[in-house]
């Protein structure tokens, strides 16, 4: 399993009347968390689209258990757990500074060629780097 | 069952460098359709917090078929199955102007007592409001 | 000068914890507005697009008078005094359901040729058509 | 003249088709930006809303001179030039790494009591604090 941590600060604009973090925000943590590990293990998610391939989601699913505030810094913890084929998994889960486990979730993409729009394999690079990574640890 | 259909125009502001509807839209999207489903059969969500009750989402799922695009209308049914108990669920499902299904998924949410931060049972109004909609269809 | 009225609805997700719409969204409700006024005279912004031209923001002025809040119907009023040269200016005012001028604005778009790049002067059929609609009221 | 420099990553769901990130963001990036300049010189805006002041926006002005793109640091320089009165006034600019201004802007806020909802003086805290570091600079 490869495993990256990133610390966000909670925002203003990503509260709500609630007095929380609105619930969409959690998926746009866990696209930043993803990019961060992609990033530390050298696959940068703009040299993939720089060689032609884009990843939509085709799947997310979140789990909230207690609200994030404002002005508060929270572990994105993301991980991948198995090479990629057709498509690539990640999962997460989001702490507060005390530790304790706000959120969980996991996102599934595809890989899709950026001139035909067509559906793909996982790029080689990825999952060579990917492989590596999961052999090592 | 009670169904409601709301149509919404893509934004320009939804869109990503993907050329498509950012995936965390849906989420918001989801939002929309609920409160419009609610409004409809007398339930106003400002009602229901002004009466004391929030409504915390607990779990989320999505699955993306097709992406949307900028400027187009698409068509948010959202629907409910059940009378809540301790929480309650909508379905939803995503189409655009040529009736293909872009998008479905569920969320579930919470019933939190506004001053005590607490949890509750769905407010009497609800329960009483959605049993009398979903025996009449 | 050409005027155009755009309902919209305050959505959840729009607000913050100050119980109100958080500033960065009537900017948003600006990019609605204006792309309302121009659909209805005819100049779809997709249109111009796929015609290779976009229209990035060169300036955004807001005031802001008086809240908004979820669930409320906003007015937003657009509107455009001039034919454009080498970018076009809007003027927006915001109106809640009771009338009272919630904020204004003005935003100043440039015309940049989507394949090089480069600025451009407005297209001919969009200076076209504002000539008509100006002259026309 | 307090001045303070942010770095933030852009992240995807800032970007929108045009291929850069979307202008509203920039509100949000400014908001960041003055958020940690008064965190830097100890004045948490958290502190200041449990205390019962609220700071909402009165006016925004950004002019952008060129696009920022996905994935690169921006570096948000904000700066506060005078001892707040009724209302402050925060100057920004953004720059990415290559050291181009993208964008400047300057953001109004008012003091609001939070229980009140009536318009008030800059807590005296604030005052203290700003007038020190200013004449220190």
């Amino acid at each position: 399993m490869i495993v990256n941590e990133t610390q966000l600060r909670v925002q203003y604009y990503e509260t709500d009347q609630m007095g929380v973090v609105h619930h969409s925000n959690y998926i746009r943590y866990f696209e930043t968390g993803r990019t961060e590990l992609m990033r530390r293990i050298g696959l940068s998610y703009t040299d993939l689209e720089n060689a032609g391939t884009v990843m939509p989601i085709t799947n997310v699913e979140v789990r909230y258990f207690y609200p994030a505030y404002y002005d508060e810094i929270i572990c994105v913890k993301s991980s991948i757990k198995e090479v990629p084929k057709a498509r690539v998994s990640f999962h997460y889960e989001i702490y507060n500074e005390q530790g304790k486990l706000l959120a969980d979730g996991k996102t599934t993409l595809a890989f899709v060629n950026k001139e035909t729009g067509r559906p793909q394999r996982a790029p080689e690079l990825m999952i060579q780097t990917l492989s590596e990574h999961l052999l090592k640890v």
